[in-house]
């Protein structure tokens, strides 16, 4: 059942390749009036879902995630589809051109990575985004929903898959699975399926990335960092350091260590220190910064406690921040590449060189200087719109737009040329090795 | 052990980053003159080895990649070393700028992908090939060589580790593994090992990217197909096609299935079959093109035998091809898309529309009208090196030069700069999103 799935998926990757722009984005356009003509079915069954969620005893948070009903949710959903249409196609880019010999132009050009695996969980809205976002950069997708949004999810797909039937996108295209069990199954098709995208928590992605051999594009982990160095301004620390943490803590962007430069335990860190509490940040130090707080009688507080080794590698997600002193900037960036899950970190510091140290010397997607965190986002870049965020080291990394759903491929085209004809394989020809102007 | 070479090798990785490519260039300099001047030491321990496998009664061809003092092959994997010395520093360059806001700049900059393994077999010229690589692009590397070049591998091993310490470059940014029992452990360092580069047979290429959740790099199958299409130039198809099978048949890039459209059965295929024949390979064809031969008294014949189902996932690699008809070129598209390898497929065709079809419709990384399968080599391709071929869809694909060892950062300089004054996230502040010259 998951092979023939991977199987038709991939089957209709193959021509939904070949569509131009124009194909592609009528058919987007035609998915967003079936939707918008469905919503009052589709808006009927998400009350199912909620009221079994609330039955199932279900997290409030899970709740209003699930609750397409909500404010402006539904109707965003739809703008985004229109928004995706409009985007320039990332489809048939020229990247690399170069005249081997007369006549035989070599040409690198974009391409749809093929077949994507889409699991999310609880929020339904998914569904209309990857798939006006699959269309539009020529993949096909197989979209598996979680169980707690099996009614929403139904009634989308028989919307979205009438709405194919009527373009020239083939209808394997985007193919909706809503039972269980499939996960493990379609996990192992690794000869159909390009590409996994897991939208959900933490938990799911790790698990997705210890069952495939199929390459996972997003992150578990946003273990954020901010280094406060000795030639920071402490005005600015303090502000970026509360918004990084504070702006919004569920998200993966927000701070979760700050390193502090030694030398300013007792005068720029106590700065710090009064703004995260002022914010209501719980701050877990180690012993040293503990013992300049209580010098500064900031310490003892109630919400100042003894740090863990443990704390440098969780992700709070809440108020609270892991508080450790480095010597210098290599000390920070040691604590960095050890510590950190490639995220998003950054430095504190009105000194260029050492900013240049440290955002040559940190390896992660997002390396900042003077900037919060919470910049890391697909909207905020100016990408339009936001597949996931990347904590890969290949292909597509940090926020990761349209271009993270394409490849290339190689175009050759000859006039009968032969390699026997050429130096290094039998013959004398010499390459040209010529740009072309594109 | 294993994760003590992982771990090292990523801190390695994190100072070589933010190497200068003066600094990288110079120490494949000293790399250079220390494999000269051990050349005598390398070459007798090289001896060591021959003699070893030949007692062992390991193949000709085998013990014929592992000498390394025939002909020119050691001066030439020195002057490799200079020649990937010149390149141009694929580190560093900018492919994305934009103004976000007054005083908020974003940058996309690549940077190495960090850690290599790189596993080769019997070549043990490959050292100094993927040592010169790795330090131009910034990337650390483990070298995990094969039991049969362990007295070359640890004389090259000395030469490269006494040049490196007299560089900038960390000692242990190349670290060579010789043991044979450490390469199930380091392919599960995912942690810290960032790529797999797999240099030596398919059955080796298997293996590890059954073994591993590094992504790899590499290819196992290259099974090329070329298709020749009813408006094909007989002659010129006859050319391709001898040269794609008979140049260098053991290569990646040589075609292993010939797609005939039916119509031409009894004209154009006979021609084209008497050239294969004259070539001296054998021909493995579907009956109904059995028949066709028949009809024109061209089979029966000694090379002529009638084809299996698994002829059309085989790579020959020697002077056997397997035919098959095909209606049209929608059916040599669904043919390649269901039994290719995605490495390198091609149409010989005088229909710019029919071509067209065919160049969009294959998955594959290399896609080619009227020229050999066998151009797709990096030196060919003019990338002055060759990391090796993928057959991945995501990353780097085809022929891979300096360019497949680097992903990019994204690099953001404030001046104090945070969300919360933005439209989204708490402000009012609009982003700019202009492009940044560069």
């Amino acid at each position: 059942m998951a092979d023939q799935i991977a199987k038709d998926a991939h089957l209709a990757a193959t021509v939904l390749k070949t569509l131009s722009n124009d194909s592609r984005t009528v058919a987007l356009k035609i998915m967003h009036d079936a939707l918008r003509d469905s919503k009052d079915k589709v808006i009927e069954a998400n009350k199912l879902d909620l009221k079994e969620a609330q039955t199932a005893g279900l997290s409030q948070s899970l709740i209003k995630r699930l609750d397409l009903a909500s404010g402006d949710k539904y109707d965003s959903m739809l703008q985004g589809i229109l928004d995706v249409a409009t985007l320039d196609d990332p489809v048939g880019k020229i990247t690399l051109a170069t005249k081997l010999d007369e006549g035989l132009e070599l040409y690198r050009v974009t391409c749809p990575v093929g077949t994507l695996l889409v699991i999310f969980e609880a929020r339904p809205e998914v569904i209309a985004n990857i798939s006006a976002l699959a269309i539009k950069s020529g993949n096909a997708a197989i979209l598996k929903g979680g169980k707690e949004s099996i009614h929403s999810f139904k009634a989308m797909a028989d919307a979205v898959t009438g709405a194919l039937s009527k373009s020239e996108v083939p209808k394997n295209a985007i193919q909706l699975v809503a039972t269980r069990d499939e996960v493990g199954e379609l996990l192992k098709q690794d000869k159909f399926i390009d590409l996994v995208i897991p939208r959900g928590s933490n938990a799911l992605v790790k698990n997705i990335k210890d069952n495939t051999k199929i390459p996972v594009m997003g992150h578990a982990d946003g273990i954020c960092s901010i280094y406060v160095d000795i030639d920071a301004d402490a005005e600015m620390a303090a502000r970026i350091v509360v918004d990084a943490k504070t702006n919004y803590p569920a998200g993966c962007n927000a701070v979760e260590t700050l390193l502090v430069n030694s030398s300013i335990a007792t005068t720029k860190f106590i700065k710090v220190t009064q703004a995260l509490l002022d914010a209501n940040v719980k701050i877990r130090a180690t012993a040293d910064l503990i013992a300049a707080l209580e010098s500064a009688n900031v310490a003892p507080h109630d919400n100042i406690t003894l740090a863990t080794e443990a704390d440098f590698e969780t992700e709070f997600l809440e108020f609270t921040i892991a508080v450790k002193s480095v010597p210098d900037v290599a000390g920070a960036i040691y604590h960095v590449n050890t510590h950190g899950s490639k995220h998003t970190d950054c430095i504190v510091t009105e000194n260029a060189d050492t900013a240049q140290k440290f955002l040559r010397g940190i390896d992660a997607a997002g390396v900042y200087w003077n900037a919060s965190t919470r910049f890391a986002d697909g909207f905020r870049y100016g990408f339009g719109t936001e597949v996931g965020v990347s904590t890969n080291k290949i292909h597509a990394r940090g926020p990761v737009g349209l271009e993270g759903l394409v490849g290339y491929q190689y175009i050759l085209k000859g006039n009968g040329h032969i390699v026997s004809d050429y130096a290094g394989a039998g013959g004398k020809k010499p390459f040209l090795h010529e740009p072309i102007q594109f």
